[in-house]
């Protein structure tokens, strides 16, 4: 009986992998990952030259992309049967062997994988190996420390509404922003109900050779992929019992 | 003229530490990290075993560390008189040769070496290798996800006011409270008003071998390190498209 070992790979520099998800890539008999139809697949991306030759490889390819609302209905339950058939698919693998299934950045920070494991749990044993997030990855190509002291940080998603946006904005004190892309104009008239907006940064593929950094401001609406971040740091809120005393 | 390297470590496993960080450290003729006084320093236990027998090692100790309140601008005062004075040593030392400085979890996220940092980036070329976030070595100990969906997760400090932890606990699907040890009673009691205390867990040490995790509402209010964290899960907010569907 095999087990199902998901390694977290970071975020997208495969030199900050995980000494672990090294490990578990170069050892791998059988990988899995999701990917949207036609493209090679990021996580994929990241382990090229790591696999060993003979590794036989099971693309996991999302049913649907563009011609359904990702939020709508009729996506989710497409996605849960195509979850319930990896699932059944993996299971069947791991009768006899290990499956490594490769996640970007952290497999239980808003991670795909999370939909195999909560369908998975039961039947097998699991690693899940942790990685460097996303975000991390983006702030730390800023070149600008993330959080201080007592900031508050927040992770929103570009999806929210803008009134709900504003409110959690206003309340702290680092924003990171994901889901972006349509929703650009939205985050960017949130952040600046909020008074936040100049001092927020797009970052696109954090850490990846062809990373892209800008200030929000300065970058077109129409120009911005899903999966880039916006952040806002923080600049170290004072205790409160500190600031009474000034 | 040598570079300061500083090599997040992760959260406490050395096998979580990126390929990038173990290169710098085995690599390292000069390493610095921060400990308490009479403490062997948890960032250098992390690299035990792991080192040039020939390392110089820089000790960078707290000045004060139960004396004083933390949050008093006296120890305010006090540690930027250390940062300063440490700032000045490594310039030195970076004069002839690199410094890998030794950094738990993430440098940019909660992170000492910010400090360093904001005093040194003039003088000297850094490189900031980013690590996995105590916070989500913690999560992964769980088993459980993290964040779903549309989830609006919040990272806030145990040393804010009770009314500020409260709001914050409602308006957020996740949580992590950081800065817990005496402020755990303080946490509970905003958990429940925010009706979040059957959920939360505590978990200390998540990814070391002594980690230790429990339903938060089972644990004693005075066996609390300052260093465990709080987690609430969250559970998968949906896009508000969706619900008004519903």
């Amino acid at each position: 009986m095999g087990r199902i070992i998901c390694a977290g790979l970071g975020p997208g520099d495969p030199d900050l992998m995980s000494r672990r998800a090294e490990r578990a890539v170069r050892g791998a008999s059988d990988i899995a990952y999701f990917r949207k139809k036609g493209r090679f697949g990021q996580a994929r991306r990241i382990v090229e030259g790591m696999l060993a030759s003979d590794v036989c490889e099971h693309a996991m390819e999302y049913p649907v992309t563009t011609e359904i609302p990702f939020d709508s209905p009729d996506y989710i339950r497409l996605l849960a049967t195509f979850y319930d058939d990896w699932a059944a698919r993996l299971t069947a693998l791991a009768q006899s062997r290990d499956v490594v299934v490769l996640c970007e950045g952290d497999p239980f920070f808003y991670g795909s994988f999370m939909h195999l494991y909560v369908r998975l749990r039961e039947r097998l044993e699991i690693e899940v190996i942790p990685g460097i997030t996303g975000m991390t990855g983006c702030w730390t190509a800023t070149g600008e420390p993330m959080t201080w002291g007592d900031d508050v940080m927040s992770v929103l998603m570009g999806s929210m509404s803008e009134d709900q946006l504003v409110t959690h904005m206003q309340g702290a004190d680092a924003l990171v922003v994901m889901k972006t892309g349509r929703n650009l104009p939205k985050i960017k008239r949130a952040l600046a109900r909020a008074g936040r907006l100049a001092q927020a940064w797009l970052v696109e593929r954090g850490t990846m050779t062809d990373q892209r950094i800008a200030r929000l401001i300065e970058t077109e609406d129409h120009d911005c992929p899903y999966f880039a971040i916006v952040l806002v740091h923080g600049h170290g809120r004072r205790p409160e019992r500190v600031e009474a005393a000034q």
